[in-house]
């Protein structure tokens, strides 16, 4: 039984999180952390783990809780989460961090989009990017895993197997992405509230200025060597949870649907967690799965790629077990099916 | 043209307010205020205003606001507006107030459901309480009105007319409320937050803690000069807008379906806002605009009164139109139909 | 190894059915029906199945899916069910049925509120009603479970360990319910259509004209020896999946709010899927899950009781293999945590 | 005052149309049809029109629709709109035209995407396509008009102004285009019900499949010049109305997010219904309104155009009304502000 702990838990990902954990057979909660005060029991925070857990959410430092668990999730935003990060390693702990901070390799990229000067910036070159469908090799033995972002996974797992298999270009690539309003967090704020979001659909960080987009440059030329050039448009839909990205990309040659599809195929054979469908996906089919379900056709020269996934579950916190089912030697579907 | 102003015009009721008053061709606004820094142009609060009215929400004096409108739609929070309402009074202007400050007759009441010591007690006496279809012929020639509450008129528009024809008891009344999130307010708070509301239904202030409680029973009495004593239970619901109360109470005497729907359709003859109907009515067949739809059947002795309205347009600023028109002398439906 | 099939696989019920058995240890689905022509796979109906069952919706008799399976869980509507049922008891497999054909004891009261003559009367007095708050302990070895219905379920775990007390009156009892559109099933109908349902809430059968009340009394009668007497009104909420019944009891004798919710604490000590709770609960907190949330509040003089659950899990197919775990003997929460 | 008459009452368009029609002070119905026999009261089809408009729906021939009213809304599918529309005219009636019948210019490309020899062919060359921010100095006078569709409206006037100053590519378009689910129809189908389309976000018609392509290109072609070729992805949203276009194109020529706003603004000078924006538009913006609103940012040598409009007003009903006041000689905005 590996111990685990949460830091962050008063968030969505982390009930998702605790909700698969509760799951699998392998995997204990022995911690979790807020900094409000009162050490409030877990239930208070999210009522539906009435009855299932009873833990309370304590203000730990990263030392006391390397201390109590084996593996951490690190739930905190970015900026606290490298914060938090060194000590866990120093006591021992592996970490699979859900924020951005470990995601980027270059310091100064990391700087630009985020605002803010990487104190942990020599750990950024080595660290893996969590993304099993393309490194799911590189996770064994590691100390810190990156956990990818929602829009990320689902932009890459499109566009990787078209990449690989040299049947799109790198550059002029369109990424329309629409997402459920979980993926906004639980911070209260004008934007999210149910009167503002509820029948209403629009883009947001319009012109690239969405922080997604250089990891999802970053990491498609890691896995395919192609120096990817997009533009992303992130949109809020008026549902909780859900991502469908609708990719466009110049096909570099002909290709009929039927072999942009074998593309896929080929590429996640084995993969269990990527569905290549020939039907139209929704998000809906996808949602509480750990599922990526992607599909292609195509016209007038270009690729239109369709690809959804829970943003709560394949996008972080289905994702994160998947991880520390790899990193841990459990078999990689423990919890997730 | 008669000049009106809105007192705390950043929330959903005076959003409303501001669409219907465009609309009316005998009103202009000329004063909008905020709390807020800077003289916000009015279209960066509601985006959907812009090019609709050119005007900036400021920072105005009740004293400053009363030299540039005849009539003072007060959108302020309880409190804040018996706070503003003397000085409006004082500088000549005539105000619809939307909040609760001025619809309980009691001081003592008041103190006790809203936790503050009223700072205006001697007018609560004789402040009329703005519905119309109850007190159409109190409102003109008045200073003050008290605007009614959404789930209050609501109650009230289903109950009166059964109450009047002695059709129902006065006691043990069960009102069973259902709203839209809109009604809890525009602050970000995190039961309201999308990912709270959405696909999800829950009860708030069970046990008689709501405080239209109050109202609505002193209003019914005021009516009928029944006692009435009722338990009331509102619970939110995940769309915008729209109130419908299920409302049971036991019948005095044994009465059809035909009698009580005829003696609903007789009290409300004449009236332009209230349809007595024989289906069962959807929130969404009043949404957006100031009808009340009420329908009512019977079963085991009980009355089983249906009542829907949109709890912004005749919950708040809808009825609050209606009060300004009675005031001024406009037609009744000026703007509402 | 249990074998199942289902019969009628094509509606959400029949889904979720599906998905829960999936993950099931003891338990293989062999079988799955449907009137369509042509055998379509399972994930042709239900797209978010690909990948993950690999059978055909085959047009089978009662006989052959008795041959190919040792329990059967009959999805069918009501009248196709009992015409299914006796041939597959012949035939030697199990039944649970989540119809109503054989909910009612008296087979005069079935076709008063079914408009149908029962075709299978004899068996109606000796099947067990499938609710194991309640039953347990009559459901091993049994042949045939009648499943409970949706609001059914909501409304006797939410009464009967008052009425069980005697802490409320049996007569004028109000339940006034609220659930998502799931509820009304999968074939395409007007007042089903998005474009009806969203931004709109609405009551039906209003006047105790709702078949799942006479199946509440008897129920609640059987197990509690009360003579019951409701009124029950359903509603239509904006929302997926989720009830929350909303009750009002008067109370015997005075009680407080805490003697009320032990009392529902103790009458449900270790049952593993109804959560006595103290704050209110949301739909949100058991959908997805196999949990009944029941509070209890007090006001002049009646109790009021929220009770709430997911439709198609607690309240159709969760409860379906709750039952099954205790027909074969599988610990009662196998698949449902 | 004009008589009008709607025919094909039941559906969305439809209602709107007459709710706008009610507030229009030139305007009175004095025909509704369908198909439905026994002459339907239009409120026993739309309850929220109860007490609105005490009309009959008839099944009336096209001939007699021609002697009760100088104006016709023809909301019929398509083939029975240019089954009707000869015998309308040669009656005298002017006739708005709200289906796809009249749009496309060449019967040949009309039967491709439609799949039927056109009956009226000859009609089409000269029919006036009403969308009235690129056409409207060509509607006053005409007989027969052919009202835009909703997605074609978003997409046309998103893409006209830049087009028009050169300064985007009009070859390799992307346009995203997202619409609420009203814009499927109120005839039920299993793929626009509430529990299939709630909590979902999917694309269909994917790989330029979509009808409203062909009536984009050729619009966009007559009012530019310019040989437009784009790929069109429509999706459905999990709301009533409101449609969100997002578009791609290539720039010709480096301009900043000014130039392309003024380009914008200087196109619609003017025009009262469209609004250029700086701000990200939302759908809730414009949805109950006949206000398109438009903005534009660039990145990496495209522009991204944003298109928010409402798909049963500024994309059916309203353009409709507007294109009746253009028609009958009324201000261009009465009953639609």
């Amino acid at each position: 039984m590996v111990s685990v702990a949460i830091l962050g838990a008063t968030g969505y990902t982390a009930l998702e999180l605790i909700k698969i954990l509760l799951r699998h057979p392998g995997a204990k909660i022995t911690a979790l952390t807020t900094r409000q005060e009162g050490q409030p029991p877990i239930h208070t925070i999210h009522q539906s783990l009435t009855g299932r857990l009873d833990l309370k959410c304590e203000d730990l430092s990263p030392a006391e809780v390397a201390r109590r668990a084996e593996v951490v999730f690190c739930c905190l935003p970015h900026v606290a989460s490298m914060e938090a990060v060194p000590t866990l390693l120093a006591g021992g702990a592996k970490v699979i961090d859900l924020s951005a901070d470990y995601r980027l390799k270059d310091a100064a990229v990391y700087e630009k989009w985020y605002g803010h000067k990487h104190s942990d910036a020599a750990r950024l070159a080595t660290t893996v990017y969590g993304l099993p469908e393309l490194f799911a090799e590189r996770i064994p033995g590691q100390q810190l895993i990156a956990n990818p972002g929602c829009y990320t996974s689902a932009s890459i797992l499109a566009l990787a197997p078209l990449l690989h298999a040299g049947l799109i270009e790198p550059k002029g690539i369109v990424i329309d992405a629409k997402s459920g309003v979980s993926g906004a967090g639980r911070t209260p704020k004008l934007n999210t509230l149910f009167s503002e979001c509820n029948e209403a659909m629009s883009a947001y960080s319009v012109g690239n200025r969405h922080r997604h987009l250089p990891e999802i440059e970053q990491v498609l030329g890691e896995a395919t060597g192609a120096g990817v050039e997009a533009i992303f448009t992130p949109h809020l839909v008026p549902m909780d949870r859900g991502i469908i990205a609708t990719i466009y990309a110049r096909l570099s040659r002909p290709a009929t649907d039927a072999e942009l599809l074998e593309a896929a195929r080929k590429y996640y054979a084995g993969k269990p967690f990527v569905r290549v469908v020939e039907h139209l996906p929704s998000t809906k089919d996808s949602a509480h799965t750990n599922f990526c379900d992607i599909t292609v056709r195509s016209a007038r020269g270009q690729a239109i790629v369709l690809s959804c996934l829970d943003n709560l579950i394949k996008g972080a916190a289905g994702v994160a077990v998947q991880n520390f089912n790899l990193l841990c030697g459990f078999p990689e579907t423990t919890a997730l099916l």
